[in-house]
């Protein structure tokens, strides 16, 4: 059994799902712009996962990325195009529905990390319960490079999920982890092969499938239960912190210097 | 000087306790059963620990099992006839009060894991400040494998001292976990031969327990302090989640085919 | 660019300041003391921070040790004498302010530490951002053996950061670190040899501050945020416990034991 979502009307869909022994895979799918979220993947995405929580049939969903990148993070060129386009109403937060929706989804998530992650690509490995993660992988958070600040909690989750000064590495230092320092800072279980990451996160997840849905929910549930609050308070910080350093001078330097390269 | 408590009249006590140096050695003792908990040893072990939390020669606590296993977890037959027994009144939870008493122990508590742990067997060693495990133990909790979910706090307890992908391992996966595995995801201290685990555990709470009773109990207290409020609401919150999900089709179905192994 | 601050008229300032490249290097200046902390140790290293925290020039600033310690911690004798010495208004709290500007210090701080460390001389590293340390330094936080109990939020930072059994060997074992282990339970992140640490935290802190300072502190706010109120309500605890214990009888056996030696 396969299936398509969250398609554009004519062009191909930018998050793909496949379902089989009650395992839902969903791939983002722009690969040529190394999976990087546009408004259309933020929103597509956060989609499949609501979908995917509502499917009594789905128990456990893998993510991963088509073509050579798992995801590139936020797309500089959508988000200034975005910022030029909108209006005066309230702006909408496609980022934040995302993060929204993966901090609480309520089955287990496994990332299949196929090759590079920036940003987001890197921070929603808070959000996952088991990440598998291709030897030629590296992961990037930029914030600082940017003239920027954390997002997805993981000022947070990171500190809690890798201890504070591999965070502050992280976060901070804005260094790329390599597929090895993933998985020695507890963000990834396992260094897979490139050519068996997908197969390997997907075999854990159908394992994991086999259990009954309401106790693979109420555990995931509980695990959240614990953290919930902080995860929401931290998010709504770090969110006025972006909108702060947000067109400051480091970040406009910052973002010239990128799209001068 | 050495001391029994804790049996029932006639038979064999199912807690031994043993005092040496301002050590007691509480050894949970249903060889027989793998040290499987009924309400006695619950009622029996929340007693001794009690006890030994009141009496100033007793500096420091080591946890350990009679015979090949540490212990089987909650005996799953007892739970049958325990609630077939069990009247309109309120009922009695003596696995609740056991790990009330073992949450917020005030002196330093030592496992010495000797054997074989399932369940509580594995869940308790988030309430032990440190263990000492046997080569040949291994350890599980088949929460959702028996259609069930977390209990003694693991589901806080768990992603705070292992990380967040072990405690998934842990408690969503239910894997099996081996001694060097319990070590290195910080749940344990150190793997010992089997014949020389108790002695080991035993020898390091003999050291501690040169320290003056107060220091140690403020330092114990100051370190459950941070985290009292949130271990006991997921306690509670676990509590309803498993009044839940006993006696579903999939826990009644997994109780059945263990019965009928 | 160097300058000196927080120096006694007439006397060797007890810390001494020096910039480079957006990054101020404090060094904690009584080599002939091990950098124990007297009263005025402690004013001039928080008026130091306070300093580095409002200069906009400092983005970075590494803390270390003049000599072969780090520090030893709180100066035994000159504790004493400030008891004696004290009169009936409320007490001045030097170590108490020193905790709280470390504790929500706003920009980075790394920690070189170049030789031997006690109590505050290791509690300090939870305040840390990130840590290099120097191959035959090691930390102990000496606190049961004292008849005392922990400081600097270090029971919960500690549990935190190491994990709750490598907390527990700090803290209520008391145990001696070597910079292997410091660096293994996450506390630091590097052992280098003895002459290159401080050469190599600095050149760490100076790529670190390549990064605008907005980014910077928005960054380290949002991780203490987390983290904050648990942290400042550990310290009043702390605060509380050590009031209770010093001068206790097991407190006074280990202070007369400790100058006799």
């Amino acid at each position: 059994m396969a299936e398509n979502e969250a398609g554009e009307p004519g062009s191909e869909p930018v998050v793909l799902a496949q379902d089989a022994d009650h395992v839902r895979v969903l791939t983002m799918n722009r690969p040529d712009k190394l999976n990087a979220f546009n408004s259309a993947l933020f929103a597509a995405l956060a989609d499949a996962l609501e979908a995917a929580a509502a499917d009594d049939e789905v128990r456990v969903v893998v993510l991963t990325g088509a073509g050579r990148a798992f995801t590139a993070g936020a797309d500089l060129t959508d988000m200034g195009r975005a910022r030029t386009e909108q209006g005066s109403g309230p702006a909408p937060d496609p980022a934040g529905r995302l993060q929204q929706t993966a901090e609480s989804f309520p089955k287990p998530l496994v990332a299949a990390v196929n090759g590079v992650g920036v940003g987001l690509g890197f921070t929603i490995l808070g959000y996952c319960d088991f990440a598998f993660i291709a030897q030629s992988a590296r992961l990037r958070a930029p914030f600082t490079q940017l003239g920027l600040s954390p997002e997805a909690s993981s000022s947070f989750l990171f500190p809690l999920r890798m201890g504070w000064q591999n965070a502050a590495r992280a976060l901070l230092a804005g260094e790329w982890f390599d597929a090895q320092r993933v998985v020695d800072s507890g963000l990834a279980l396992k260094v897979c092969a490139d050519d068996a990451v997908l197969e390997t996160a997907v075999a854990f997840a159908a394992q994991l499938a086999t259990g009954p849905l309401e106790s693979l929910m109420a555990t995931k549930g509980l695990m959240l239960d614990a953290y919930r609050d902080v995860v929401t308070q931290t998010r709504a910080r770090e969110t006025e912190a972006l909108a702060r350093l947000t067109g400051s001078p480091a970040n406009l330097a910052a973002l010239q210097a990128f799209r001068s390269r």
